[in-house]
């Protein structure tokens, strides 16, 4: 049995990614309340592997958890997309009539701006998790407060669901990455399969140097993603970049990253894994 | 006497960074509740000036608010860069052991996340803005209420400040950019005398088609400063780049943009104005 560190509680969109990712096989969920424990729960038993969100549609880049995984010495062996989707639950005894607040983490409350916006009269309060607040609600029993969270986390906590589907857009995904002990990666997904990998790596503030390492990825027939630039703290001229590419050739991609190695400063590959 | 449209309240971090800017000249602030607000502000009045968090070092990119800037009509005049320090606030007869709650916005509360976990006993309550939850408790006279704002909000409401700089990462910087509506902008800023650009623009996904793009800027000698891909929702194999460069000749740079053109599509210049 496999045991998977997530953020958040039974019921959370991480369980839900963690289950549609390992669809068909036996899981233990080790529940984190930070992404930080996410990494010492690797750190402590190398066998375990983490699930970490990576970035969403409207939220954009979870910008710290980039930053975890750049310091940290796991590696991405997959990656898995969720749609996400909101509900408003209560007690079963609650309804629309007697809630007075509604529980939630602050970037699920920010992404029911419409939804709160017509029901001014319910108070947001932030809370940890959104499956968290349900299960708050449910074990203590507490009339008038409600949940954000999934259908799917209201179920297991046995809350009743006042209204599906309250997200104001309906194009939310979330992007979640697999992340394992670089000694146990190989056995859990072998780097010659991959088709997809995460880079980072830093680039002097200087004309074209960018664009030297891109000209020289599309010569090897390497596919960008994703590309975010972030300006190193301390460092005024000197930048970072996140990199996602595609490729269908392993040997080809790994010749690529030979050929941009000395023209970038400590690039550091995340991972190499299976685009899904 | 120039109109700043605002999002947020007097006293917020975008006042602030408003009368930082104009610092010398009259501002007299129309205080908007949503970014959507500002550019609607602008539509209504063209003389009114617009100023709006683009991207912070820490939360990353607003991209929503790069969303309307692209979908909108207005133009880039000017960008400031403001170190956010965000302070605890209470009415000046409350103290550590009366507050029982502090209501910030919901960026600041995830700013000050070690504060608020060394504070276990307050609950923290998403609000519109920072410098608005102050303001709320000092006209409302709420007893055991506390504000995360900045201290020169606690200042303007009369609150007794706590403690200062209760923020995680003290690297906590937001750039702002300040808009305009086109015709009016000549006059505000002459495009001429720009030293930065900010350009969007989408290219197929294809080998290379933004290796092309980078490299002729290059060429031109034009720098990149930021760099951000976000997927095309809907069009599954197209991406949206926004691209900040600077440069030292404005000729060079509109050449620049005359040689990528026929190579991007949708290219849109965001606005053309003076790096801070």
């Amino acid at each position: 049995m496999k045991k998977i560190a997530i953020q958040g509680e039974v019921g959370s969109f991480h369980d839900i990614a963690a289950h549609e990712y390992f669809s068909g096989e036996q899981i233990e969920l080790a529940c984190c309340s930070t992404f930080e424990e996410i990494f010492n729960a690797i750190r402590r038993d190398p066998t375990t592997i983490g699930m970490l969100a990576i970035e969403n549609t409207i939220a954009g880049s979870l910008l710290h958890n980039y930053e975890l995984l750049r310091q940290s010495d796991v590696t991405i062996i997959g990656e898995h997309k969720l749609h996400i989707e909101h509900s408003i639950c209560c007690l079963p005894e609650d309804d629309w009539e007697s809630i007075k607040e509604v529980h939630s983490h602050p970037v699920a409350l920010q992404q029911c701006r419409n939804f709160l916006s017509a029901h001014a009269e319910l108070k947001a309060v932030e809370a940890e998790d959104t499956a968290g607040s349900a299960e708050y609600i449910a074990s203590h029993h507490l009339s008038g407060w409600a949940a954000i969270c999934s259908a799917y986390a209201a179920d297991i906590y046995g809350m009743k669901v006042l209204e599906q589907d309250i997200h104001d857009n309906k194009h939310n995904y979330t992007r979640f990455l697999v992340v394992a002990n670089p000694l146990e990666a190989p056995e859990l997904f072998p780097a010659n399969k991959a088709t997809k990998a995460s880079l980072v790596f830093s680039l002097p503030h200087e004309e074209g140097s960018l664009s030297k390492i891109l000209t020289i990825l599309s010569f090897y027939g390497i596919n960008l993603t994703k590309i975010q630039s972030l300006p190193i703290i301390g460092h005024e001229w000197e930048y970072l970049f996140y990199v996602d590419v595609t490729f269908d050739s392993f040997t080809r991609y790994r010749q690529s990253i030979d050929a941009i190695t000395p023209l970038a400063r400590n690039i550091k590959i995340l991972g190499e894994y299976s685009e899904c």
